[in-house]
């Protein structure tokens, strides 16, 4: 693999500085080099800085990108999605601007369960090729690396295909791929009225056969009234730690009901929703320094106007991230560019915040931290150059696919 | 020109119909052929219906266009948009992100008066330049027609200026223009505590100005506190209306102040914004079917969480149009489609009311309901092919830029 040079960037935001998550005031920090450049070899990046000083380390061999004055991020990081499943759900989308509610939908045979019978009717190489399409859409949006949950199986087999999908698209498109298993997502309909059953079923035979296979590398629970209640969701984390699993939760999104203090009990690497999450639920998290992931998108596209308290979370000291919970029922949205737009107008996230939130803290989450989440010399090249002057336009001019041209791995992904 | 078929789109939704704008019901009716074919002739439409109908007319001249089982639709209309202006203002979007109210960015020598100091100082060539960029952000994203304001001038030299601009970006990009002069857009610097004196000069310099010289086919004005009075706007709209020039006006948006009579009184073509509007404002309009503009995608930006009552609208049986109110200030947004989501998710339009207010009823309201804003045999053909399989998903698969080609006059002007 030959050496290539990005070089004439108005601003190489590269969030290089300690190797932690940030927090508080450091979030606003994105080490912005103005008229930048950076060296990338054998897909990783070696050295970052003023044009003037890696202009003259290029070699003959080396292909040379001009950025002609845009700026260039590390890709977008998205630590919340669910972007493995079969058929979608517009139909409900046009149900709910009729003013259908989630629990009518629900009622009538759509919702979540919906998607889990489409799922178990498809084939993993259906799986895949749904997939790979939204594969593309994240790219063209400037994700390099996503979280991807499975969760619409919900049997033994369907939810060891759907990881078995994360894993070929993984190997099979330039997008990476962080597998969760989230088989406690819903109770399936065969075990309505027996949820005890259904999480014994979890904790007896699909973990055990997940980490086996090593098809996870995170286990998440959907803690929520009407899906698995704060017991519940403890027995089933626990065992997935004992068998080397890292948590993640779904908290307080729709009501208030123990999800942060549970993540914070058991040192879970996130909590993500917190819609609801008041100062006490906050305080749980800064306990035990559990990053939370904030979903904007999601409240969007339910029509909800109620988002979780970025700023409370900024101010005590959280190591805040955003993510786009791809999914085909409450947020059919890949793209973080939006995630960034509705962080600054709707959760006051400055968009220096918002950035280190989809980038280095998200990184931080997933256990990538030193290998992806900024430019910095040894990091894997995951780079996107975007058709903006200015970092601040990302978010500002919303509605938009900025990305100009995306590099995985050193290797051009996406040109427009 | 030779002629162009589209053939194999899995829904063309033609929005044919009665030739009127759409109100109450209509709204709904897409007038959608399945597995359908267009003929395309001299940059008209010559033909729409079944695949099995259109195939037998081709000749051997006629280019095919496969769209792949992809969705067909009018290019959208934006009936409300400021897209000339000098510079932008991203730094201000970090300000309000920061906390930082509009009144406290004007107070500091931000908000619309800087990009007046910024576009008077902007030469014509300069402020086209910039134009093109936006329009080619438009018809990515789907828009063939816009409608246009001046208003960042506010001088008679610089009002010309930027309608002479519209009129060469007309000209010279493949997105049509319509021009709306706004010298009223809000009260100069120079005649602070004057305002009488401006309107003064509007009236008697700059209206008479753009008639002559035949730059604008609609007056708009700011009805509202802290930009023009009810009875500054009346006198303006009136001369205008003597001009010959047709009416817009922006009303009702932060305060309920009257602007929604005053476009009813003088028959004004539309009254936009509505946020503030009640339900005796929306009596006024229907009294005048004075045409509803909404404009969701401002009050996502503003962070503000009101939107206008589309549902009153609808039913009191205005014909609701959406447009972006592109600007560079509270809705930096060109994308019809970010638009169609808001009108979905926070308006609760259905996707097919919210299709009827982004195209037909949109067209109408620039006078060019016979020209575009459908797939009608003898319209122009202003068409997208949009990569999806149903029309419902351009607003639920969101932030996404969905055109796959789009055709302005028959002519490709924009493929991914």
């Amino acid at each position: 693999m030959s050496s290539l040079a990005i070089i004439n960037c108005s601003q190489l935001v590269t969030l290089a500085g300690p190797q932690r998550p940030r927090v508080g005031e450091e979030l606003r920090e994105l080490s912005i080099i103005e008229n930048g450049a950076m060296l990338l070899r054998e897909g990783r990046i070696e050295k970052v800085g003023k044009r003037e000083t890696i202009e003259p380390l290029l070699t003959a061999d080396c292909e040379v990108v001009d950025a002609a004055n845009r700026i260039v991020l590390p890709g977008f990081v998205d630590a919340h999605t669910h972007p493995v499943f079969a058929g979608n759900r517009a139909n409900e989308f046009e149900l709910r601007a009729s003013g259908a509610t989630y629990e009518q939908i629900a009622l009538a045979g759509g919702g979540i369960r919906s998607t889990v019978r489409n799922t178990r009717a498809a084939s993993e190489d259906e799986l895949v090729v749904s997939g790979k399409r939204y594969a593309e859409w994240f790219l063209r949006c400037g994700t390099t690396t996503v979280e991807a949950k499975s969760g619409y199986g919900l049997t033994v087999e369907d939810e060891l295909k759907m990881l078995r999908a994360i894993r070929r698209l993984n190997d099979e498109t330039p997008l990476s791929y962080v597998p969760t298993f989230l088989g406690a997502h819903v109770v399936p309909e065969e075990f309505k009225g027996n949820s005890s059953g259904y999480v014994d079923l979890i904790v007896e035979e699909m973990l055990p056969r997940v980490a086996t296979e090593n098809l996870a590398e995170f286990c998440d629970v959907f803690c929520e009234v009407g899906a698995f209640t704060v017991e519940e969701s403890r027995r089933i984390l626990i065992a997935a730690k004992q068998l080397g699993l890292k948590l993640r939760v779904h908290a307080d999104q729709l009501s208030l009901g123990g999800g942060s203090a549970l993540a914070a009990e058991l040192g879970a690497t996130t909590a993500d929703h917190l819609e609801q999450a008041d100062q006490s639920a906050i305080r749980n998290l800064q306990s035990a320094m559990v990053q939370p992931v904030l979903l904007p998108c999601s409240v969007l596209m339910i029509g909800s106007q109620k988002y979780a308290n970025a700023r409370a979370m900024i101010e005590a000291g959280l190591a805040v991230i955003i993510a786009t919970d791809f999914n085909p029922g409450s947020s059919p949205v890949v793209s973080m560019l939006l995630a960034l737009t509705l962080a600054s107008t709707q959760m006051k996230m400055t968009p220096a915040e918002a950035i280190s939130a989809a980038t280095v803290n998200a990184a931080y989450s997933l256990g990538r931290g030193n290998e992806i989440g900024s430019l910095e010399p040894g990091k894997r090249a995951d780079v996107v150059i975007h058709d903006c002057g200015d970092y601040r336009e990302l978010a500002y001019f919303a509605g938009l696919e900025h990305p100009h041209a995306v590099f995985v791995n050193g290797k051009n992904a996406f040109s427009r």
